[in-house]
């Protein structure tokens, strides 16, 4: 895919959380979708392989058909076998490196905490970091918190796409934006939601109003 | 790599456990091929893919070094990122039918405890089966127990090799080689070995005496 065809899909980037009801999960991410989010990453702490690669077949498809970006958090196996953009890896995941030039044809994708690590995952030849949190967040209570102010120095420090993850609400999506991110990454705004498909649209609204 | 290449390194075939420390795996692991283990596998259960792709390659190389198999369970990520010969998947883990399909040049290792777990693994075009657990064991505390009985069913009714897992010491290897296994899979009786190369030798000695 080339860059231009998916740094837009960064925009309203959404991950899911670790709910045991797959059920719900493809539920709440196809309202997403419905309501416009144009990422989805799959993201499994402790799950199987097996139901693992079964919920990726499902949300890739769901994916497709709104034609947003599917990303596999941590399992680049399960990114493979199920046909998705790209896998997301965290600083003691799989090397982005490695995954990269393994794979070139993923869109790879690093979390960072730091202007340092921002760099050093553009210098592996990470497609675009992940750089939060942002704000406090109960979804990953021991997250260190980088603020605006990291976010944007990464911004000046990196040429690849930034994304803003953590503690993201639809008020605040626009400060994330104007510090330098070219999207947002939200879990519990959208999947905890009353109306999923309001949220996603509220974060759609929000941060394609401020290009 | 052709089957008669490698379904003898399945005689003698050492699983790794979950102690924290990667130096002690790798002192233990190459110990026990200096004792004549003829395959390694890396298993670790929660670990993340960072350091766990970084002691598969260090097994690897201790493993190529000594002529031996190398395998990783669960993780075809970290198989293909190592260099692995093979990846073992449980029935909760990655399906091997997709794996074989996509990978067709891994040896792809399926754990059944039945014989008709046993006859799906070969049908979905596993290369061996890990039948057990044979006797009780502390490493898998809610496996279930097949004994010898199920073990000599799965013999007859499948082709491909068949590996007994569970419990086995040096006493009982002979009997799991005489019901039909075609080696015998270890974690306690070698890893935990006050001696691990002698524990590996006393394994090797007994199971191709018994040839
Ligand atoms: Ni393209």
């Amino acid at each position: 895919m080339a860059r231009r065809d998916w740094t837009e899909k960064l925009r309203v980037y959404l991950v899911t959380d670790d709910r045991p009801d797959h059920g719900e999960v493809a539920a709440i991410v196809e309202q997403a979708l419905a309501g416009g989010v144009t990422c989805v990453q799959l993201r499994r702490k402790q799950e199987d392989g097996g139901p693992m690669l079964k919920l990726a077949l499902r949300l890739r498809e769901l994916a497709s058909a709104h034609g947003a970006l599917f990303i596999v958090n941590d399992r680049l196996d399960i990114a493979l076998l199920s046909g998705a953009d790209g896998v997301h890896v965290g600083q003691t995941d799989l090397p982005a490196s490695l995954v990269k030039s393994r794979f070139p044809e993923l869109v790879v994708g690093v979390s960072a905490r730091s202007v340092g690590e921002a760099a050093q995952a553009e210098h592996d030849g990470a497609d675009y970091v992940g750089v939060g949190s942002v704000y406090p967040t109960a979804t990953k209570g021991d997250a260190v918190l980088t603020g605006l102010d990291v976010l944007a120095a990464c911004k000046r420090a990196v040429r690849i796409p930034i994304v803003g993850i953590g503690g993201i609400t639809v008020e605040r999506a626009a400060d994330v934006l104007a510090a330098g991110a070219d999207g947002v990454a939200v879990v519990s705004a959208i999947m905890s939601a009353q109306d999923p498909k309001a949220a996603a649209a509220a974060f759609v609204g929000r941060t394609f109003m401020n290009t």
